[in-house]
């Protein structure tokens, strides 16, 4: 039978999600993942099946029907893969974990703004903004699930959705040098991040590769665009991440050089 | 049985969706409505049990469990009451109507920054912003139910998500002069939105009503605030809207003082 189709960016936390909760289920190949370089032209076919729309990830199912949207995706291939879905059954608590995935559109932007920022005068704002919803998401946990570290018994839907987020943020964490506060507003919030970080269905990506390849949105340039003086974007597949030196992390001081990051031969 | 308790503001299109999901159901009477007047301090037992939060609706359960977010109660009362659900029960006839509900949010966002824009010289670009974000949803109907009217067979999660928007945007057609083009791009998103606009289980507020109470909108002034010049807002409960003179149509002259718009004696 034929399986569905994930069109996908490696590194892409929207499909991350996808992968983990293939993975929760234990059934990682029940979709085929293709990869889509987004640094060359759109593949015309692709193009066509997503009417034009170039944003990732895509689901086409065997008979070329066309899913869009991470979230959307995500309730689907919950629905129709493996034997019962991973969101809860019971719609209070259902309710529930759609109320904390509700803060993930909010939480994300204010990661993605803060490691985009280019000015020095406005980091702090943009410290302010994502400790703010971190406390949220705290006292949201704090209320809901006590005794933690997940939501619910196991690491789940909600968690499924914000893992990736957690990941990307090791970009905060290298090129803004920000990490949760040591102190007692956010001490749900980060077990509840650390329990997700750990999880085995989640560990798809690797601090040093989300490090390297959002250098370039830590200078400004986001979805494959480049910084100014640099020819090779950070998110090339080759030279492959692994050989490459690990960028420098003061992002105020200017982009290295495409040699000094290991995207070309020096 | 103690019923479920919606808190919202009248004229709210977050809480219309509610009532027309309900009334698609037969069951307008499954859920108590309680007003909020948001021109007067919140209900401290309110505030306590929505641990702060203002935004409306909620819906409380009667074991004093609070659930926020539209779509989120949405959900929740399309699982629990009446027989069956609204919803697509097909997976992939669901995230059909998830895509479009998809939209509804950049949707809503462009229609309301268009009516509170206080810039002549920016009309033209909130026209062309919420234009193609019409034409998108015309390309997506035609691709998904080219028959029509409705996404599906009948008028349903998404019909009850989109319809109260529709009748808000009454404010653009009265304060901005904006009208679908009557042309070929926009066929297909007028018959959804005509069939939507007329359907029995959505007259839960009128075209009079809208203009009237979102006036202060018109003049840049949301959720309450006052436009500068004025000490009564248009969203006030007394004097009742029925007996108010309709507000000048013109936005970008300044406001109508109190007593002309009819919310304090003359």
């Amino acid at each position: 039978m034929t399986r569905p189709i994930v069109y996908h960016i490696p590194v892409c936390p929207f499909s991350q999600r996808l992968e983990i909760m293939l993975a929760l289920k234990g059934q990682s190949d029940a979709v085929e993942f293709r990869v889509v370089d987004i640094t060359k032209p759109r593949d015309p076919d692709l193009l066509r099946k997503t009417r034009g729309t170039t944003a990732l990830p895509v689901l086409e199912l065997p008979g070329e029907q066309i899913i869009k949207e991470s979230l959307v995706i995500l309730e689907y291939l919950d629905s129709t893969v493996g034997d019962q879905p991973i969101r809860q059954s019971d719609p209070y608590r259902h309710a529930v974990e759609q109320m904390l995935i509700a803060r993930e559109g909010p939480f994300t932007m204010a990661g993605y703004l803060f490691v985009m920022n280019q000015d020095p005068s406005a980091r702090e704002s943009y410290r302010e903004k994502i400790l703010g919803l971190y406390r949220d998401i705290d006292a949201f946990l704090t209320q809901h699930a006590p005794d933690g570290p997940f939501l619910f018994e196991d690491f789940g839907l909600a968690e499924a959705v914000f893992t990736p987020m957690f990941m990307r943020f090791w970009f905060l964490d290298y090129y803004e040098g920000f990490t949760l506060p040591d102190t007692a507003d956010y001490a749900r919030v980060r077990e509840w991040q650390q329990a997700c970080l750990a999880h085995p269905a989640a560990q798809q990506v690797t601090r040093e590769e989300i490090v390297k390849l959002y250098y370039d949105y830590a200078l400004g340039a986001g979805n494959g665009a480049l910084p100014k003086g640099r020819r090779v974007s950070s998110f090339v597949f080759e030279p492959d991440w692994r050989t490459r030196p690990w960028p420098p992390a003061n992002k105020y001081d200017g982009t290295a050089s495409d040699a000094a990051l290991g995207l070309v031969a020096a």
